[in-house]
C-alpha cells in the first residue's frame, strides 16, 4: 500500500534513492495561482543539503531543484508540480563491502526481509536523502502558510546533553548556526562536543522542537485525524525519530489535573489560555495557542568503530563502516521537521474549510 | 475530511456521542470466514466499560454490544460488520451548567470554534466513550492476530510517579488489577495514591505501554507509512495522550551511536539482536524483535475543584464540574491502546502481502 | 480493501444484508450546522421502499429510518451521522432452496468464489436493500445541495422499449407515477407492459436519466477524478447498471467534430453553449451547463421461470425462484441514482473550495 | 483533492503538461522483485506516441522513457518507480492565438473557471499527452499481469460508422494497423474514411473495446468498488470518452430477464456460463468469464474549420485552430484504455488477497 504518498487534500508522492540518478516529488492538489519561483524551493533545499559545515557529512551535493511541471508564467496552475534533484556525488564503491552485511541500527535487514533484496548503495530508499522530496513539497506549503499568517519554526533544542537556554533564543540564529540552534552559546558548545565525539568515532542524538504560530482555533479533525495524531505521524515518519511529544509531552503523565489544566481567560480580543501545557491542541483540535512539538532523534547509526553483526547468510561478522556520514542527524533534519509540520497543518486547514455547512453555501454564493 | 474513519485495508468508521442514543462502529474489509461470536467482542468491551472498580467513574454502563451485520452462521462474511452499544445511563442534567462554559483541559472551546456549536452533554463526540467503536473493531483484529501468532499486550506502566517493577511483571494481572498494572504490589500502591488524590478533588496521569510479539520482520511501509509512524498516529489519536515513544524512545536523544546501536547476531534459527533499543523497528519496518511503545496520558481534566475559565461570550467565570469522572484515565485506556495497535499492525500485515511480485503470482497460481 | 465506503470529503460507510437485523450508513465529514430532521431522510427512503405499487415487489417494509448520532438540537454537529433501518419483513425460508444453487444473473457464484461462502438469504449484501444506506446519506447531501442552488433530478427514461416523450416531461410526475416516469402517458403504457411481462414470468430493464442543474463551471478534478469519471463510478456501482452515458454518450462515437462541438456564446450574463452535446462537462470539469447522464439497467435477474444452472458442487440443476421480486428494478433505482449523483457532486464541490490559493487565504482572512 | 493520483495498493501519480519540459509518473507500491528494463515500458510508449502514421498528428515525439528510481540490478525494489519523458517537439507559438479564446469542445473554459487561468500551450494538462504517465505505469502492470496469466487486450472496434467484423478478428493486427483495428479489411476502409474526413477539415469519433482474459472469479469489491464501477471510472477518466459499457452494455436495458440471464453450466473443469451477456462481472465481482468493456470516444474537438466561440472577456469571436492534431483520437487511445484496465485489475486482484481470513493466516504461516 504505497508508503511514499502523504496527505489528503495536497498529496505528495516522493521517490528516489541515495545513489540513483535523482530524487524528487510530485505535489498534487496544490492550489492554483500562487507565485512560485525556483528560489522559493531552493532556499529550503539548501538548509538540508550536505557538506555545509564541519559537523555534517563531507558528501558535497548542490541539491539543485528543477521544477518540471505545474507552474506557468510564474504561478502554480493547480495541476501536479513535479520537482527533481539530480544526484551528483555518489560514491557507490563505499558500499560494496556492506552489500551482504547488515549494519547495526540501519534498515538493511528489515528491507531485505520485506523485499527479498535491496538497493544497498548508501541505504537506497532508506537514506536520509529520501527527505529531499519532503522538503521541496514542504517549501511550497511554507510559502502559502506564510500568506495565511502561519509561521512554522523548527530548531535544534539539544544535541546529546547540550540544550539551548530559552533566554538566549533568537530565531534568526537557526539559519546561521551549524547546529540549527537558536542559541549561539549552546551552538558553540555543541559544535565542540560533536567534534570530540567524531574523534572517538562515535555519533550523537538530539531533540528537534517545532513551534507553529498563527493557526486559528478549530484545526484538526476529531477522533483519528486529530491534529496531534497527524503531526505525530508526520514527524515520526522521519527516519531516526523515536519519540514525539506535544506541548508538555511526557511530563504530563506525572502531573495532577490541577497542575496540568490550562485556565481559559479573556484577553479582550479573543479567548486565550493562561498557560500552554496543552501545546495548542485540545481534544485533537487547535485551541488558537502556539502549537509545540518535540522530536527525539537517535544518534546516527553509521559510526566508524568496528561493530559486531551478521551477514545475509546469518554468519557472525565484524563491520567497519566507511563513507561520509553526519556525526549527528539533527541539524539537517530540522528543516525536514518544519516541512512535515507545514504539509500537515496546511492539509488540515484545507479540510477545515468544509467543517460547517454555511462555509460551503457562502463560498458558492460568492462564486456565482 | 472525515476524521472518524481509520485504516486502509480494514477500514473502521466509528460514531456516537456520550449522551446520544448509542455508539458504534462499522468495520469494512474484514476478511471472510473467521468464526466470531458476541463474546469475542464483549470481553474487550468489558475491559473498558465504566464502573468496574472504585478507581473509575461511577457511571454504570453495561456496554453490551450488538452485532448487526457481516456475520452469518457464526462466521464473518467479508462484508461490513456493524456493531452498536446503547447508552443507558446518561445523566445529561449534569452538564446543563457547562453548556455555555469552556471547561479547562477539555475540547469545549476548540469544538465550538470548529463547528460553531457543540453537543455539550458529557463531552459529546469528544468523550472517552468515543473509544467504544475502536475497542469493538480492535477485538475483531485481536482474534485474527492471535491466529497468526501475534500477541498484543498493553498495560499500565505508571500512574503519577508510581511505576511497575519489571521483576514483578505477570501478564495475567493486567486483567485482574483495578489499575491494569501487571505488578500486584505497584497496583496496590497506585490504588491508594488514586484515592488520596480523589480526596483532594484532583486527578492523575500515567503511562501505558504496549508490547507486540510475533510480528515477523518486514512489516511497515517505507517513508510515510513507517510502522512507528502508523503506531504513533494510532495511539496519539486517543484522547489525553500527549507523547509517544518507540523502543527506548526519548532516551535515545541523549545517547551515542555506540550505545544505541543494536548488534545483530545469529541465534541459529534466525537473525536476532543482542539488545532491543530500537523497539523492534528499524527504518520504519519491523525487525522481528518485540515491538514496544509507550503512551503518556495526561491527568483527567475533569476535577472537582473550582477552576477559572471563560464562557461562550468570553466573560471570566468560575466553574465547578459535577458528574461522574475517572480520577485517572489510564486503566480504562489500556485496552484502547491495545486495540489501536492491533488495528494498525493487522492493516500493515495485510499491506505487506503484496510487497513482492512473487507473493502475488504465487497466490494466484495456487488459487487456480 | 473495503468496498462499502464512498467519498473523500464526505465519506459514507454502508452496511447490512437483506435478511439481517438492520441496514444502515455512517456519514463522516458532513458539515456542521445544517438543520436536519428525520423527515428529511424519510421522504427519500419512501421513494425507494418496496411494496408501494403493483409494479414493485410485494415485500412490505416500512423502512423507517433512525438517526443515532451526529445531530443535536435539530442540527448536524459535524461528527458522524449514523442512520439505521430495521428489517421487519424477512422471509428467509424463501431462500432455503437456493442455499446451494447459483441463480443465473445473480452474484451467488461470484460471492462464493470470493469469500468461500455467502449469506444466501435474499442475496445478503448483494441485495438491492444495500442501497438503503446510499439513499439515507444521499438525502443529507440533497438537502445541502438545494441550499446551494443545485438541483439533482433522476427519472425513468424508458422501460423495455417504452420511452418517455420529452414534450410530456413534467418533473412533478416523477414522484407520482409508479414507474418514476415524468410522462404520464408513457407511464401508463409502461405499467401495462410490466404487467404483461409479469404474466409471462419475465422481467424488464430500462434507462434512468439524471439531470443536474445549478452546478457552476469548474467542478471536477483533472485526470483521474474527472467529474464524468466520478459520476460513472457512482452510478455503475449500483447493482444491475451495465452502461453509463454522459451527455450525448454513445452517439458521439459516430459523429464528426463539426457536429459534436458545442459553440460557446455570450448570453450577456455569462458564457453559455449553443448546444449541450457535452452534457455539461468538458475535460472532466463542469462547464456551467446542465449535467446529464444515463444509466442502463439490466432486467431483474430473478424471474419465475424454470432456469438451468449449477449447484455449489458444480452439478447441473434446474432452479425455480420463489420470493417477492421487482419485475423491473428501474422505478425504485431512480432515487438511488439521484442520491449517488448528489453524493458525488457535493464531494467534488467541496474539493473545489481549495482549487485556488486565494480561496484559501481569503477564507482564513475572513475567519480571523 | 488531487486528481492526478490513481489506485489503492499500487498508486500512480502522473504529472506534466503538453508543452512543459517533461511528463511522467511515480508508481508507488509496485511489488519488489519483478525484472524490468526500459524496453518493457518503451514498447507501450511507442504504441501511443504521435507521428507514427498518416492518420495521427504530425507532431514528432520520440517519447523516450527514463526510469529514475525504484529499479536496481534489473529488478523492481518495491520502492517508488519514477519515470519521465522529455518533450522535444513543442511548438507553443501555434497556441498564441488561442491564449484568450475558448476552443469549442475543449477544456479551456472549464479550466479557466476552475483555476482562474491556465497553461494554454497545447491544452496544458488537459492535453492527450497527459496519458504518457498512465501508459508508463500501465506497462508495469501489464508485465506482472502476464506472469499471472491475465491478458488485457484493447483495440479499435469502430471509427465513425466503420466497425470491425468479428470474423476477421486477428489480435496481432492491433499492433500492425494504423487504426489499431484487429481487422485488416475494416482498417483499410477506416483509413480511407479518416483521410476523406481530414480533407473536409473535420474529425471522427469511435469505439474502443477491451477484453480481459484469465481473471479468476472473485475479483472486485462489493458495493462501491465493484469491478465494473472501477473499470468505468478508469476508462471514463480518459479524455474524450463519453460512455462506457460492460458486457452487452446498453443493449440490456431493452431486454427481458429470460433473454439476459446467463445460465451457469459445468464444463467439467470449473463452472462456466453458456453466454456472456454479463461481460464477466456479476454483482460487481468477476465471474471467471472474459471481461468485456467498450468506451465511446468523441471526435477530436480540434478541427480546422472556422468555428464560433467567445474569448475570455465573453466577446463573440471566430476561431481558426492551427497546430498538429489527430483526426481521430481512437487509435492512440487504445493503449491508454488497455493500461487503465491493467492498473485497475491488478489493484483489485491485490485487494482480493485479503478477502478471506485463511488467505492471511496461511500467508504468514508460510512466511515463518
Amino acid at each position: 500500500m504505497a508508503g511514499s504518498i502523504y496527505g489528503k487534500n495536497i498529496m505528495i508522492s516522493t521517490w528516489g534513492e541515495s545513489h540513483g540518478d535523482a530524487l524528487g516529488v510530485v505535489v498534487d492538489g496544490f492550489p492554483a495561482g500562487m507565485e512560485l519561483n525556483k528560489e522559493d524551493i531552493q532556499k529550503f533545499m539548501d538548509r538540508r543539503k550536505p557538506g555545509k559545515s564541519e559537523v555534517t557529512t563531507s558528501r558535497k551535493e548542490k541539491d539543485e531543484v528543477e521544477i518540471l511541471s505545474g507552474v506557468f508564467e510564474g504561478r502554480t496552475t493547480g495541476t501536479p508540480i513535479s520537482m527533481l534533484v539530480r544526484n551528483t556525488s555518489q560514491r557507490s564503491a563505499d558500499y560494496s563491502n556492506i552489500k551482504d552485511i547488515y549494519r547495526p541500527g540501519h534498515a538493511d535487514y528489515s528491507y531485505d526481509e520485506k523485499y527479498g533484496f535491496r538497493d544497498y548503495r548508501g541505504g537506497g530508499r532508506a537514506s536520509g536523502r529520501e527527505t529531499i522530496g519532503r522538503v521541496a513539497a514542504g517549501a511550497l506549503c511554507m510559502k502559502l502558510l506564510s500568506k495565511m499568517g502561519v509561521e512554522v519554526t523548527a530548531f535544534t533544542r539539544s544535541i546529546g546533553d547540550i540544550a539551548i537556554d530559552e533566554k538566549n533564543f533568537d530565531k534568526k540564529n537557526i539559519l546561521l548556526t551549524a547546529t540549527a540552534m537558536p542559541d549561539l552559546e549552546a551552538d558553540k558548545r555543541a559544535v565542540e562536543y560533536i567534534r570530540a565525539c567524531q574523534e572517538e568515532k562515535d555519533s550523537l542524538g538530539g531533540v528537534i522542537e517545532c513551534r507553529i504560530k498563527g493557526v486559528p482555533a478549530g484545526i484538526g479533525e476529531p477522533v483519528f485525524d486529530k491534529l496531534d495524531a497527524a503531526l505525530s505521524k508526520a514527524v515520526m515518519s522521519i527516519g531516526a525519530v523515536k519519540a514525539v511529544e506535544i506541548g508538555d509531552g511526557l511530563l504530563v503523565s506525572a502531573r495532577k489535573g490541577s497542575e496540568n489544566n490550562d485556565s481559559f481567560e479573556n484577553n479582550s480580543i479573543r479567548v486565550t489560555k493562561k498557560t500552554n501545557h496543552s501545546g495548542g491542541i485540545l481534544g485533537g483540535i487547535s485551541d488558537g495557542d502556539e502549537i509545540i512539538l518535540r522530536a527525539h532523534v537517535k544518534p546516527t547509526p553509521s559510526i566508524f568503530r568496528t561493530q559486531h553483526t551478521v551477514d545475509r547468510e546469518g554468519k557472525d561478522v565484524t563491520i567497519n563502516i566507511h563513507g561520509r556520514h553526519d556525526p549527528v542527524i539533527v541539524p539537517r533534519a530540522v528543516v525536514v521537521v518544519e516541512c512535515m509540520c507545514a504539509l500537515t497543518i496546511l492539509d488540515l486547514m484545507i479540510s477545515n474549510m468544509s467543517s460547517r455547512a454555511d462555509y460551503i453555501t457562502e463560498f458558492y454564493k460568492k462564486l456565482k
